[in-house]
């Protein structure tokens, strides 16, 4: 894909005018500094295209075009000056005449002008102007836009959209349709293991904790790193080096990079989370080129959270569950089809019915309704019997508790009144499937129901991310040992049902956390001295490190012992106001900050580490109001294993990875009827 | 390798008794829980074997054998015991006759029994007994030991080592002799380059100064990159989760862990640091099995420092400069022949000529007889024509300054009075070549002296690591930023030489630090605001980082701005007590911390973050004698290209890339005069 995108930008022209002939690429609008753009993916001062330069198709995949002006003075204190309202789209392939965007595309009118107004915040000062106690006020922008739906180009080859929007005034963006290519191998089943949140640092401790070692050397490693291809991921978002789990699981999802909290759409600056231009899914695509294919959505978050919800939902805000769970049976209008997965399992009980459900309807019943087998705790879904019936599993509302809880403490999930049927009682620990059961239960349906045809799912070990944004490390690991072990129980299974040679298996994250391991920790020292520097003096780094406890003797890919005398000292680089003495809570995931009367973070004395001052004080290095640990811009892993899995060795981006799994899948060439 | 380490734990025995066939390798001694072991490795109560346990060796390679036997009494009121006095050595192959290790290894006499003693620091009570004002004593052992030396095995298979030293005590180790493959293709020339202390996140950050990106993707990848191959390398000690750059550069140059300063040894408890069980080294086994390949030492750090030693030397300790200088051409008694590199590049000009050098000899002098061409400055080495000449490079005293004083901010060296002619002159930055100049002149002369024959050149950049450990971030990116440029000429060099395809070229690290990126800063902000909450606001996280002002618009592979407004927000997870204000010191490199009078370190007022209080305070959370950050664990990158580089993909420990170098160069059978 690498190529592809080269061979674009080798066609680049700069932001206003065409310097043909010239070297161009130092002349283009490249990724502008700063903090505080007026709009991200927007280089041009006036003009904004969606989907932006260099973007990358499949030939007939479906796309919208936004096209935006941006009238403003940055002077806030004069009025806001009049939108546009002349401008002119057109498009051209392979450096041939313009076309007008309408006659290209064969729309008979052009589509109405829209008008909005958005709030640029431009600077530190605007953002905390409260906190400053200042006057500053955003830059409103006046916005005339146009948007074209439901397009798709067909022909492999350059192409190059541009909007003229004044004397001399123009701006446009590279798009390049890919040429497809037959995969050597084609994957009949595609299975993507998601840990959210996971970096190289968490899979090194995940294994010192799962394995064991003699003389330093470890008798296996984890059951992923014996895939057959390793590969790196670079995971910046279209507007920032960092990405969030909604807009990273996108670019999975349909090869394109987009911004914070967006999911099969590129963000506009309007309010309206659905009117963004969307771009078409994997699992769309699978629905209209392999229909007979099943497929399944699997998390142990809630279900519409951004990682499972990429798969099945265009929305510019990913926190519109209520919508997300409407979209994953009917879609959203003027669009292909819903992709209404074979499979559904996950937690997020609370948008299915009652009162935060879409217009408070009860999707339980419309999913019934539309022949879904409803499973709602671990033993109905282990003794699911009709797997010819597409299956939902809601498991608890919110996200369904981690491992430790679901097998360690299930009595720390007591008073939870979390139970899935939303009737007040508890959704227990113990009641809850680990990630295993869900996923082996979801290959049974899938394989019943996709057949010869094969299936695609996702599965996603949510809670890596979610307990390390808390620093509940051990809680982190546990998560991501479950995740291996369900791996080694989905090989078993796919050898068992003669699938495996049929699969390519995928292991990625979505995002970094900054979290490594820089030594040891005797628990008991550090919990029985109060003096700071005997607390730090309880942890040995380089030859002073030696070994944790922890041991897997019995076999089950877990550590026997999760509180052992010598532990890991582990951390990530950033964190607000908290104290942190490097032990596992017993007592449910650690919540190590409090909220004070102002609204600023401090530790959190009944925190684990933070009770009567214990542990090491940690000074926060984040913004005023962040409670958590932030993501990090590390590359990510991709472990692949099966038909197809070279394509995944090396470095790329995570959008490429989208075009890897549709060539896998030969999915990439439009179907004879497109 | 894996396979072959996994038939040898499958043959495992308990530590005291065989328990021949039951399910052995849950009751083998598994590396012990603790910071305070006996001693590394010795999980026995009482015996110690070196090489430990499942050690594995290339037939023919040498090795000595140390056993050891420690009498102590926990008590420490109480007298230490007599050693022992009574063990025996034994060997058996494949599970066969228990054999004398005498008889089985042809030597006339068992060695004499050596005693020392050595004091076991078993707690942290005792580690820190001055601060803690205690009376703690460490509990003093009496060692027993016998070492045979400069011994083989030829014969491929599984072997085990047992010392018999009392009733029904006993302890084994077992060994495996390797199967020598044929490489399916033979790399003519190998090229390691080691960044060290270099992790994944590190790559990402350079590649965001290194490389433009439009919509969020980059135009281009790193250099290395676009390599065959990417693995992992898991770094741990033989003794401790974190290792140093001597014992994992050991690790790499002979296939075995060792623990923290060891250099080509095995640490055994003694206090003489040249007498401990030695292990061969790759360049070694070079010499003896193909003869006529020419070998390279090039590195940025004083060429004694670990990586750089680690392919000429043997010792327990890697501060013994003098001695390692001395071994580059005469190598350590009873042993194979000395290395003799035809080519070693570096600092570390004190420890050649002056009161530091061995016995204060002129080891300039001496390298000249034995047929070094001597350079001293840039020029000189750029200017060499004596091309089949054996080629000495010392640029400097210590370490080399890294690129921002050789490139940027030269006058920051005027006075370090570090020529390496030892005059006390200065040897200005501006005349210190850099890694690609030293590159490049080191190629130049080992393809003429290797000719047909080939080479073997480790080339390290040394201050990554260096500038790491002392958070100054902007430093290590441009070593790390010039090692990609240098492999980028590397390239370009081979291909005009016509030796591209007969090259492997590996990248890798010897270990991590905890580095990553979670945002940015703006610079402008942070150093114009005096509160704490103020500065912290000055940093912009997921969405709100944006993108630095980093480019390379000249296309250099550098940024053309090191100080832009917008910078990376970037740190590890350990510190001494510091500031942090995230700006590049034009003023040289940084110094965040100072010792007090009591010892202990604090934040450094002159420190470019620490003055006047600028920059956001970070608590120390490392044991009190620690001034700077600490080595993490995190798995390291392998990036290799070219002949037999498939064999480095994947997940692999440190000592099993000494194994994969070997079969590359075709050097794992022996010789038919072996």
């Amino acid at each position: 894909m690498r190529g592809v995108a080269l061979t674009v930008l080798s066609l680049a022209t700069a932001a206003t005018t065409v310097l043909a002939g010239s070297k161009i690429s130092a002349s283009r609008p490249a990724d502008p500094e700063g903090q505080y753009p007026r709009f991200g993916a927007c280089p041009d001062p006036h003009a904004c295209i969606f989907p932006p330069d260099v973007s990358t198709f499949l030939p007939g995949a479906f796309f919208d075009l936004r096209v935006e002006l941006h009238a403003y003075d940055k002077d806030t204190s004069k009025p806001t000056p009049a939108p546009y309202k002349e401008f002119k789209t057109v498009i051209r392939k392979d450096r041939g005449d313009w076309v007008d965007i309408n006659k290209f595309f064969k729309i008979k009118s052009t589509p109405k002008i829209e008008n909005w107004t958005f709030d640029w915040v431009d600077s530190i000062e605007t953002q905390f102007s409260e906190y400053l106690n200042n006057t500053n006020k955003p830059i409103e922008v006046a916005v005339a836009s146009r948007a074209w739906r439901k397009l798709k180009i067909t022909s492999p080859g350059d192409y190059e959209v541009k909007v003229e929007y004044g004397p001399k005034k123009s701006y446009s963006a590279k798009y390049t349709i890919v040429e497809p290519k037959k995969p050597k191998k084609k994957a009949k089943n595609v299975i993507l293991f998601i840990s959210d949140g996971t970096n190289v640092g968490m899979v090194t401790a995940a294994r010192a904790l799962a394995r064991k070692h003699t003389s330093g050397k470890y008798e296996s490693l984890l059951t992923f790193e014996d895939f057959d291809h390793l590969g790196h991921v670079i995971t910046n978002s279209i507007d920032s080096l960092v990405t969030d789990s909604a807009n990273s699981a996108s670019a999975y999802a349909t090869g394109h990079k987009a911004s914070v909290n967006c999911l099969g759409v590129y963000a506009d600056s309007s309010a309206d989370p659905f009117d963004d231009p969307k771009v078409e899914l994997l699992t769309e695509l699978i629905r209209r080129r392999q229909p007979k294919k099943a497929i399944g959505i699997v998390s142990t978050a809630y279900g519409q959270d951004a990682t499972p919800a990429a798969w099945t939902s265009h929305t510019r805000r990913r926190s519109t569950a209520a919508e997300i769970t409407d979209q994953i049976l009917h879609g959203i209008g003027n669009w292909t089809n819903a992709v209404v997965p074979d499979v559904w399992l996950a937690g997020g009980a609370e948008y299915f019915t009652g009162s935060k459900a879409l217009n408070k309807k009860n999707y339980y019943d419309i999913f019934k309704k539309s022949g879904y087998n409803l499973v709602m705790d671990k033993k109905s879904l282990l003794a699911n019997k009709k797997k010819n019936d597409k299956l939902l599993g809601v498991f608890r509302t919110g996200n369904m508790d981690v491992w430790f809880e679901r097998n360690l403490f299930s009595n720390n999930t007591v008073g939870n009144k979390a139970h899935p049927s939303m009737n007040g009682a508890d959704a227990l620990g113990s009641n809850q499937p680990g990630l295993s059961d869900m996923t082996l239960s979801a290959l049974e349906v899938l394989k019943k129901r996709g057949g010869k045809d094969g299936f695609f799912m996702m599965s996603e070990a949510a809670s890596v991310d979610k307990q390390l944004h808390k620093f509940d490390f051990s809680r982190a690991y546990a998560e991501l040992i479950e995740l291996d072990v369900t791996i080694k129980n989905t090989i078993k299974w796919l050898k068992k049902n003669g699938e495996y040679e049929d699969t390519l298996i995928l292991l990625t994250a979505d995002h970094s956390h900054s979290y490594d391991v820089y030594g040891s920790v005797d628990s008991n020292y550090i919990m029985t001295h109060d003096d700071a520097n005997d607390m730090r003096n309880a942890i040995g780094t380089s030859s002073q490190a030696g070994w944790p406890g922890y041991f897997d003797n019995n076999g089950d890919g877990f550590p026997d012992n999760w509180f052992p005398k010598v532990v890991l000292a582990a951390g990530t680089n950033n964190s607000p106001d908290r104290h942190e003495a490097f032990q596992t809570s017993a007592k449910g995931p650690r919540a190590p900050t409090v909220e004070t009367e102002e609204g600023l973070y401090i530790s959190n004395p009944k925190d684990i580490a933070g009770k009567l001052g214990r542990g090491i004080h940690v000074e926060s290095n984040l913004p005023i109001h962040e409670d958590q640990g932030q993501h990090s811009m590390s590359d990510v892993f991709m472990y692949a294993n099966g038909p197809s899995a070279d394509l995944f060795k090396k470095t790329y981006e995570n959008w490429e990875v989208f075009f890897k799994i549709a060539e896998a899948l030969d999915i990439q060439r439009p179907g004879k009827h497109e």
